[in-house]
């Protein structure tokens, strides 16, 4: 293990994200808010001498390549650290009281979850408030970087598929062709947030709002500035905005740069794509016509909130424009499947993503064929090209270990005295990085109310399912340790 | 396709019935329940007509060997016509309304399910109940013979992994291998139904109880002729007793066999007999210690709740001693969580089995091995010989489509205005084979609420889950009826 450079590379990050909060410092200061400003100081100060005791002490590396191990430990690492440093300002400046809770807002903001532990939003300093859009966006850049450019090296969970489209990578070029990747990849990221940034702006929201609903949708990360939400802004075109860009942050970032080089043949024939468009559309048009009829409203709100649930849901956002919970029970159960699917691969979204589902689902199919003829051979097809047997190996061990791993979280909220719904959606919606779940977690309320361990046990769970499971518990293998 | 042949092999599995129903109607003559006794012969009646016309208008078959697709075919037509036909004493003698509940009260004792309809047990006839507990009994019979000597020849889900062990078969001696497995599996069944219905009437059952409780907890099927259900009986010895004989039928039936022919190290060394019992005894002992400090009663009152609510959940049986839905959250997901993983392959009980849990556990952490060493070659082994990929396969396709029917069925219930809690869990419930779930299909309650169309989707969905899931839907392919 290669501790030297895999810290040296934290520090790094840790540095990235001190930048980041002298521009929220700097919004303190601006506004007078004294307690934020000081908190803002104190940590980064603090990260800066971590960051200076590892890179100076590190002496100049002569390998800089991180082997396979040092990958994973610095993946996972990158997201706790984050999570730890991140959570400090809240601290310091008490805008969230126990550390437990800062720590559960701040991982939920970098893994882009969305589940909250506050009860009154508008009452902190809104530098603040500013950090925690910020925790959401980086945590969204983050991870388009790390399942479009990294992941797929490291063949996590079957999303080597994407390695495979790419041309063959001798070793020599990967980090070249992270760095450019990355590059595009952020290019993306920071144009369509601020095309929504501006498109809010022209919807009525002022700078702030637009600027940190902005940075929440386009990580599907689901903070809001509001404690009703979404819900506040009454206006139409400000929900269809916010939907149009779940939906497109929904979608892998690396689609969206082949649509920008203008490979628009590649972009229309992708099958996660057509998978998850479909979805929506069947999602959508259930639930509609279930809230058209249950209500008699007029057929465009149900539209509208059918659209924005089922978007926000299936992209694991996390906003709400409704309280689901009052739904009729189909719709909630369709919510409920939904958190099961996620977006596709390589976005912000959470979930078991589409592009899993759709291989286990040719796959399930496909064994039927074999059992009628234990003599053929039957492939899976995924964009006209037969996925490798071991990608199919990889996704269903990521499938078990991913269902596994909702029923033993729910096993400790069920602990901390929660009810079967309140501990499976909590379970699900944390490790699926979506937000709100159903019963005491639903969308109209919060996580404040959960046990301290409970607490520690869903920052956990966010994280491992925001590193595609895989790349978190392997850490804590035996086997990953011995030499 | 040879219909004739599946044809007339149904009609003799049609006449069985119909002998066993002649023992009923015997039953209700001796008792005087005229109306019971006369549905029994007019269900007799238009069996052996039905029979007839298949055994004689089908002219002498040449060739009597069934190819694959025929045995699909035969074995969901087999347990969804005996649901059919079984249905019809109870329809007949008007001791159920409705066909509805009639057919999924007999699909739920032939899947061995044991989910009810019935909300005054007490006030049927005791002929008609008899029948009730008899199509448990033929039911686990039917699986016991299907898992062991039938699916695993054609490969169903990853259950080859008995068929592997067996002797290679050549085709011609495979009927004749069937034949003899079956004799002694029938053997053993009802020699530990006898021994049961021995040690119940020694434990101050009366004739009747005895007997048929004794069939249902062999065949892990859970009807039980008190409304209370087990709870009824106070005695411990009742409830130990019954609680041993499940934990025996939740284990695989070759295996008994095997010990009965002294091969006691193959049986000690059964990797998923020992993981059966480890989730036993894991299980037991979170809700005993669970149970002790919430409830404050004597701790053997808390270990007799907890094993016999334990066994009756893992194996699929679904009898009651207590309303679990007034336990502590933590034991009650517990028994949510034992509900996916049932009982061992082989057995009448239900669920995914705990020999396909144990590969995916095992594929699980493969891969994480397989990503830090992505040149090397590793191994799942069972039972210390090594597992093959294909079964690997089969058993991800089996998990996948079984969760994936799960969420579909709780879908459906959940369209009839069911919660979330009560739609998921009546769904698992009875794709699992287990009986009762939580919310409004609760230990205390039944499924007797539901809408019409949510009873015929859950009568489906335990034959589907009764016949492995493969065997089912691959009916419904268009690829089975190609030619």
């Amino acid at each position: 293990m290669r501790f030297p450079l895999v810290f040296k590379t934290l520090s790094v990050i840790w540095l990235i994200l001190a930048f980041f909060m002298f521009l929220c410092s700097l919004y303190a200061f601006y506004y007078d808010e004294y307690a934020a400003f000081k908190s803002f100081q104190i940590t980064i100060f603090f990260i800066i001498a971590v960051s200076i005791v590892f890179l100076t002490f590190i002496k100049k590396l002569k390998n800089s390549t991180l082997a396979t191990k040092d990958s994973f430990l610095l993946v996972t690492l990158s997201w706790i650290s984050a999570s730890f440093f991140g959570a400090l300002p809240f601290y310091f400046s008490d805008s969230i009281p126990s550390f437990t809770n800062c720590f559960f807002e701040t991982a939920s903001g970098f893994t882009t979850t969305g589940a909250s532990i506050l009860t009154n939003i508008e009452s902190l300093p809104k530098s603040i408030l500013l950090w925690r859009s910020i925790t959401n966006w980086l945590g969204g850049m983050g991870i388009v970087v790390l399942t479009v450019a990294i992941l797929p090296l490291l063949g996590v969970g079957g999303i080597q598929l994407l390695k495979a489209e790419a041309p063959g990578p001798s070793l020599d070029k990967v980090s070249f062709r992270i760095a450019k990747t990355a590059k595009f990849l952020w290019y993306i990221y920071f144009g369509f947030t601020l095309l929504l940034f501006a498109l809010l702006l022209l919807g009525g929201m002022n700078f702030f709002d637009a600027i940190t609903h902005a940075f929440s949708t386009l990580a599907t990360g689901g903070f809001s500035v509001k404690q009703q939400n979404v819900m506040y802004y009454k206006s139409p075109f400000i929900q269809y905005t916010i939907a149009a860009f779940m939906l497109i942050s929904g979608m892998n970032f690396a689609l969206h740069y082949r649509l920008l080089l203008g490979n628009f043949k590649r972009f229309s024939l992708d099958s996660e794509l057509k998978a998850y468009i479909t979805i929506i559309f069947i999602s959508v048009g259930l639930v509609t016509l279930n809230l058209f009829f249950q209500y008699d409203t007029e057929i465009e709100e149900s539209f509208r909130l059918a659209l924005f649930q089922v978007l926000t849901i299936l992209t694991a956002t996390g906003f709400a424009t409704a309280n689901f919970e009052l739904w009729p029970f189909f719709s909630q159960v369709i919510l409920f499947l939904l958190m099961f699917i996620g977006g596709c691969s390589g976005s912000t979204s959470g979930g078991i993503k589409v592009v899993r589902i759709l291989i286990l689902l040719k796959q399930a199919l496909n064994e039927m064929k074999f059992l009628l003829h234990p003599r053929g051979i039957f492939m899976i097809k995924l964009n006209k090209q037969p996925v490798k047997k071991d990608i199919v190996y990889a996704v269903s061990g990521f499938f078990f270990l991913y269902i596994g791993t909702i029923l033993f979280i729910t096993l400790i909220v069920a602990s901390g005295g929660n009810s079967i719904t309140t501990s499976l959606s909590a379970s699900l919606a944390t490790l699926g990085n979506i937000g709100p779940g159903f019963g005491s977690v639903g969308p109209s309320e919060t996580y404040a109310h959960l046990s301290n361990y409970v607490k520690w046990a869903l920052s956990l769970g966010m994280i491992a399912g925001r590193l595609e499971i895989y790349t978190f518990f392997i850490i804590f293998t035996p086997y990953f340790w011995k030499k």
